[in-house]
């Protein structure tokens, strides 16, 4: 049986992920794309890259079974509402049903919750962490590009119970340009940001609030490490590796930090844990996340190093893993899972 | 039916390429590889992004039906030989079995060639140029990334002997930093590639003679008009674009110049042509082809903009294109043909 | 004796690299910058990079002795007649004073010329062609960085007169994002732009007339070959090389095309004549030009490699270049001559 | 009086860097330039950008007063020992004079130190740090990028003895390419490093000692807190960002600490305090390093990043600014301290 599958906010680069993944994938159907400033052009006009059939922009998305959205925060949660509460399986690449708290999300993102009824059935669908929560689900957040980079670098450390909550984990996380998205903004030209490395959100980055749901969700109680977390552009289109630093409560051996990720995500072939240190092109392109956990003898940290595709694991990919799950398949269905090189 | 394939010189930019392709084809089985320097090594040693089974690297291939070579010329004939005449069925990516004269071979690459015998029964795997010959071949040289570029450019006009013999065709080509391969080189170096453009083989680069070559054989009668090709490197790993300026023997319109293109390709799904000038991106790990060819109505010259991958149609992905036609599967089987943004 | 320079636009690529050139001049004090919509901010709001004092930016210039515009086309013509009518020596990195003909201006431009009767007053800045214009001169029009690149790299064979009048100069330019300026462009993001060659102005490029001129100054008698012109851009911030293929009346040496060029640039240290195929690295950050002619002994052609960094000599560093010879100065004061490496 | 310097090792970075700097020093004449390998050669045949007198390469340096050095370690102290024995002022971009300690040198370079008498007369160069020592030294070892970009974004903490001594400094920094050398090596290919990041030296890289020897020199009584240090590579040239997590010992306000870092650099053209987040392209090809302190209100740590261009304040550049002190010049004199943009 194949799936109806229709994306809104078709320019953007999520939208245009997903829409690839969804016109490849074997058991769904690109029914259609939408895209409010958009509508009246084709999909090609907008990409000319597009590789599939050359659809029409559609102002808004007619009834479908699943509906993936790549709206920004707020404007997410106004259309995807009604779709959701008539019963329309929801996947949605905003920040809109991330944070499980209304008030949080009003802090961070400046505006009063748009449907707080939903965000009790909203699913955070970091995959390897919330198979049968996500497999269950109607409506699924998937998480923002940081956050999973963290979240599945720090998953086994959190859920063993090992960390020193005492002690701050610090996040050091790099990107490629394209998760500032397709917007214009002076900062995304190639002039302005080739050759060059900044860090940027170090008065706080909206994606914080979320790993440090995260990171509590995922600890035994609740009772997790404060985060410091604290983002770098890198002169690259893809990727991201995140450098995570944490205190054990006891000192652990590095033989005993890779039996725990092997063990932890022995499960499902999007994440790879590898005792080499990883680069983001092993990821580029494909669902995977590769984690490298490590123990700095001489002071006692644990350091793990975490790669993905920022606009495929970090965004559509998951996206679509999520789907997958939601409609009983194996969750790696119609997913890029190899890296080719250079 | 599946095939059992090996792959010979594995550590290289062409061997890898075939490895990703060969082991996600549904009808062949990466049954080995080998490399004489890195025999004893594993497949995931060279290439730690690598993501199918760690084969080891054997020395040299066990008798296999179908034999992809990545060896570089010389090295290619002397292995390559003793298989084609075993029987087996090879395609080879270097240019021992390119030039259809063995005395052209040897002043160009500077040897004499390892097995002159084979010539008559190479065919040259321009694949939409070529599908019955390829079809019928046990032993196909795949054309190197610029005569792809260029003969896919130039075919539909060559053919139709539409162009001015006595005038000079042009062919400036642009290309990523993989299309020197692996090997070790000072101006392949980051540092010394990265935010710099240069010519390089102005003294007669050793495609020009496998373009002047392929320009004869596709015109009618070989009647061809003379070449001029100067190659450039350009900061960015993959792909490369042509730009051929040509003269025709008598105005054509841009309408049937545009006409003459889709018809020629209008069979098979690897070459697009298209009505807007296209990037190398468009082609980014694909197998395909884009061209874009206009009429310079000031001087009544024809311009065609032709663009690949030069690691996939450029090399590996042509190889498995014509090892499809080979075995009497569609040209595309396992190839990738959809180009992501961005 | 130090004059006071202004520049206006300072919010713009040509606007930043005149401040930085004018303020680091040993003869030149930045007495004032202006720019429209970013006046009441500072110049290192607008660049945290700028090192130097930091200045507000005024809404428009006060009377100064030297004036600099970064503006670009229409609105220049708009705000520097008056300036150039009332004495000031004007320097313009616009189109709106390069054409000598207000009717071909407004062809390409879409825009009656603002000013056409100071087009009789105004000199065309190819410092290296016409020095002493540039000394007479009050009002100068830098030329573009494509013409600068082509310019330079014909000049000495067109002078000779020794191009086939019949046959079409071909123009390939390769060009890095710089030259989109500081606009917010969809094409201009790093993800869109990044591991990406791409033709374009197919069509046609606003510097072909501006070329043709060019070409047809430099030809005795204005007797000139017709030009087909195409831009390229390339994943890098800064450079342009341009490959100009041409055909010579009659044969000539590679020996003698090299003595012809040397000659024609013995004067003056901008022009560096390679005799290996130069990288627009070698340009980078400097206000040099290197031209690399050689002879295609194959086909008789002759095809000149011309490399500049498109924001010093093929803008900001021209424009100082030719206020130096207003000033009475020689020609490279203050200018950067040395490319470090890599 | 103008100093005749020379420069060992003139084929590297290093080496060429030198060059540049010391042929444009007002007060410096570059005398002469020497690689074993590379002798018989002439400067441009290396470095074909070269833009100086075209000086031929020595097998080893005459008698001069002043002496360069881009050699790698352990070749260093063997050349240079009887130069510095011999009353020469050398100056050493190599690690062989930087740790104080021979057994510690023997343990991370795997060689015994080859002049261990010449380590109580060697001066750590880290030239804000040590003026007045690097004035009256003759053998002066120039830090390693890492540890300069490190300790300058250090030195006011840790000289206020504000660290918590039991916290362990991380030190997170990103490096562009050119700090692997002009060495051969595939990862530093461009195919393979552009469009990734990657994180090296995990286990352990050799500038952590310095850094260690570093802080501990800056603390006051030597008490410094424990390093953690991960050094990664991000696809550009030039470059170093180093992001400094560290946990005072008792609260520090965001003012307090702004003034500490002004007051600090108050005296000294080359570094900067931002009040803003710094890109490594502010730096990009002068001496400055550009620091921007920041308090983590929600942890109360203090973060520090760091920006340098490690070819220049990371190595050449920092060389010529310790030689000046040497010669009683200010120690900005003919070092670049004027980024342009972009």
């Amino acid at each position: 049986m194949v799936v109806d599958a229709g994306i809104v906010n078709i320019n953007s680069y999520g939208g245009i992920g997903l829409a690839n993944l969804v016109d490849a994938h074997p058991k769904m159907r690109l029914a259609a794309v939408a895209g409010h400033s958009s509508a009246g052009k084709t999909l090609r006009a907008l990409f000319p890259a597009w590789g599939g059939a050359d659809l029409p922009v559609l102002d808004e998305l007619p009834p479908l079974d699943l509906v993936f959205s790549a709206l920004p925060h707020v404007a997410a949660a106004a259309v995807l509402a009604p779709l959701a509460r008539a019963g329309a399986r929801v996947v949605d690449l905003s920040a809109d049903f991330r944070l499980r708290d209304a008030a949080t999300y009003a802090r961070w993102y400046g505006h009063e919750h748009g449907a707080p009824d939903l965000l009790p059935r909203a699913v955070y669908g970091l995959t390897e962490t919330a198979r049968a929560e996500v497999a269950a689900a109607t409506l699924v957040a998937v998480p923002g590009c940081y956050p999973t980079a963290t979240g599945l670098g720090l998953a086994p450390l959190l859920a063993a119970g090992l960390l020193d909550r005492a002690s701050t984990i610090i996040v050091d996380a790099k990107s490629g340009l394209s998760g500032a998205g397709r917007t214009l903004k002076t900062e995304s030209l190639f002039g302005e940001a080739d050759e060059s490395v900044s860090a940027y959100g170090l008065g706080g980055h909206r994606h914080l609030p979320e790993i440090e749901q995260t990171v509590a969700a995922l600890s035994p109680g609740g009772a997790a490490p404060p985060v410091t977390f604290v983002p770098h552009l890198v002169p690259m289109a893809r990727g991201i590796l995140a450098t995570i630093y944490a205190r054990p409560a006891e000192k652990v051996s590095a033989a005993g930090l890779r039996a725990l990720y092997r063990d932890y995500y022995r499960r499902g072939p999007c994440v790879r844990v590898s005792e080499t240190p990883p680069a983001t092109k092993w990821t580029l392109r494909t669902n995977l996340c590769v984690v490298h956990p490590i123990v700095d003898e001489r002071t006692g940290g644990v350091i793990v190093v975490s790669c993905i595709d920022n606009l495929v694991k970090g965004a559509a990919g998951q996206a679509v893993q999520d789907a997958n799950l939601m409609l009983g398949l194996p969750e790696e269905t119609g997913l890029p899972l190899r890296a080719d090189w250079p």
